[in-house]
């Protein structure tokens, strides 16, 4: 006898479900049934986590490293990450400044609860990160959505941002690349962006989890420009630890004792074989392997960004990195959704519907596509969308 | 030129410092300098992560078991936490219930957010495990410390608890085995607290994080009586997996989905090889390594509590659980926190003082010891108490 009467927290209802899971669901089922489903729907890359990185991983479990570690990282993981700023980025940042996280998503919730609460606004972009505006209420703030204008390509303009900041906001923040657009923020809008915040006292977010996934320019970090920036990263996606839940935070030297004694509390640590596993991360033939897999995913991009318009589904924007197009389809459905769901079950397809990145930007006319299969599967996927849509 | 202005949240200064955390610096800091430091302060066992857990952890890196998993845990998992219910305490718990989750400090997170917001009250008992509180300040509701007396025995008393009840509360939340105390609660007492709670429309939590190290009576689950409470558990201190970041919720089903949503926003999912790891946790060689541990930890409880009395420090309650004992040193010191550290520089001992569990139990009176070393270390550290004590 299981009483079902028990407390629930308002914010219940204000955090939406992801309307993709219930299609991964579905496609797990499908291919269950034997079904060969094309799964284009998850943020999560097709390539193994690179082999140097498993065998650290697998050295650190021999070795005993399965043990709470400091709340923010062990140090030589801080002194890495930041000497690949050094190398990579010619960007001179201080270990001290380095938070390791339980993913970028550890980094959102420890940079939430450390710079708003009740009665505080954050500006956030929508179509955007859909967890974003989740943590956002977690911590009983008011996220407060930027819509951009696809007329414009989803553009983030600083005058616009400085046009949506309220006397209650304290904080903007911004994906580069983007998720779902595929977005890169450049040099002069990071300025600006920075600038906005600085004004008015508050903070600049730019989440860099796609950090290194760039096509048309290359890697760069908005610490390059706006060092007062709060930057997230993450093992998940260039590097390709998703599973392994690490993460990491760039902080003002002044943030990191509040960040610390957060993270003692909400974390007790980030796991202790993903941390010594990140230190092979940055090792030559790892970060070797990493170009290639990019040169992998500019190529499935290429395509794509080559045949979709032809079968007359615009790509907006300009996706210059992350592993996503977002198209839209509202040539031939006024509803992206029931579309998606359509071109699972008939053509089994995955891919994410635009409802799930934002209520304002008139989601129901676009898709995201993950380009996270190989070319011949994504052809495969092309004919199958082409042959759907002729259905129509 | 970083500008250390920032939007800093209120709860910040609501989140109090670890003080053992200075300690366990200054601890390493002497350590390195050459000191032979015991470590009694932190609340992690010793012992390592068994043979059985790692190698399955190993062969999961090796089979690529790096990638996100559904947020609430694989189901294998799921089904084996339920499994562990029935085979060990003859509780049916279908696995529908089982949310896994990063620690049981991703647990606590989890039903913080889901139960309570602004407005909210928590009953948490002082003394009793330092991030409770902060969970609840995260989600921006109200701690509501309970007193428990010394004299007492710290015993939960669930007419204190009725009593304590404030319109506003919705959730009580106690620990048994206890941290700090060692206490355990009683059938009978798990009865009555779970009587307050629907009486009251609340929610019961009971964090079953050290469920397992008993020494006076088999192991038992709260959900033997109670089977409306939520309960926390992890893989963190019998399992031996702190650095694993692995536990779980055992929740009502019609709190699932919630719970479930919030996964997908906060944690993504948990760790990957850590979730593949524990399924090895259940097998029974492993379960025998693990109740030949708690043996050594039954001898090690056994030597402190017959010589701590004898050198005139009183051990308050009944620390029937955990791989702890809360010492009053009253006797010998009005401030336990001055008596750590002196005791850490000229002993080289490191406990815990009374101040990280609360400010309302009289902290300054207490010191907890964790027994996380072997005989001969725990005898020298009595040894080296005693003479400490003698220069007083
Ligand atoms: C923009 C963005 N930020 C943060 C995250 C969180 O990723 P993780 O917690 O795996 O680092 C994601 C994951 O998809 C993302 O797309
Ligand atoms: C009472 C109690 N609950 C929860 C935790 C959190 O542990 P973990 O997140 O490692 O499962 C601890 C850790 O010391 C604890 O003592």
């Amino acid at each position: 006898m299981i009483t079902e009467r028990f407390p629930r927290a308002a914010r219940c209802d204000r955090i939406a479900p992801f309307h993709v899971m219930a299609l991964v669901e579905r496609a797990q089922a499908l291919a269950a049934a034997g079904h060969d489903v094309i799964h284009l729907g998850v943020g999560e890359p097709d390539f193994a986590t690179p082999p140097a990185i498993v065998e650290a991983g697998r050295a650190a479990l021999s070795a005993g490293q399965t043990r709470y570690t400091p709340a923010i990282g062990i140090p030589a993981l801080r002194e890495a990450i930041a000497g690949f700023y050094q190398t990579r980025f010619g960007v001179t940042v201080s270990p001290e400044r380095i938070v390791v996280t339980p993913g970028a998503s550890g980094g959102l919730q420890l940079l939430m609860a450390a710079m708003v609460g009740p009665g505080d606004g954050v500006l956030l972009s929508d179509p955007g990160y859909p967890c974003n505006r989740h943590f956002v209420e977690l911590v009983s703030a008011t996220p407060q959505p930027l819509v951009l204008s696809a007329a414009a390509g989803w553009r983030i303009d600083p005058a616009a941002v400085a046009a949506a900041w309220q006397p209650h906001t304290r904080v903007a923040m911004f994906a580069s690349p983007d998720n779902p657009t595929g977005n890169v923020l450049s040099r002069e809008q990071i300025r600006g962006l920075a600038a906005v915040a600085r004004e008015r006292n508050g903070a600049l977010i730019i989440d860099e989890i796609y950090q290194g996934l760039v096509y048309e320019q290359p890697a760069e970090t908005a610490l390059a420009v706006a060092p007062e920036a709060l930057v997230l990263n993450s093992f998940s996606k260039y590097f390709g630890m998703t599973g392994w839940r690490l993460g990491w935070v760039v902080a003002p030297p002044a943030l990191v004792p509040d960040l610390d004694r957060m993270a003692q509390n909400f974390f007790l640590s980030p796991s202790a074989p993903a941390q010594y596993a990140a230190l092979a991360a940055f090792q030559p033939d790892t970060l070797a392997e990493l170009e290639r897999r990019r040169q992998v995913l500019a190529e499935r991009r290429a395509c794509l960004l080559e045949k979709l318009p032809a079968m007359g589904l615009k790509v907006v924007g300009n996706p210059a990195g992350a592993f996503y197009l977002y198209l839209d389809v509202s040539a031939v459905t006024d509803d992206s959704y029931a579309f998606s769901r359509a071109l699972l079950e008939q053509a089994h397809v995955a891919l994410t519907p635009g409802v799930d990145f934002g209520p304002g930007h008139q989601p129901s006319r676009y898709l995201r596509v993950a380009y996270t299969c190989d070319l011949p599967r994504l052809e495969e996927a092309l004919a199958r969308l082409s042959r759907f849509m002729e259905t129509l």
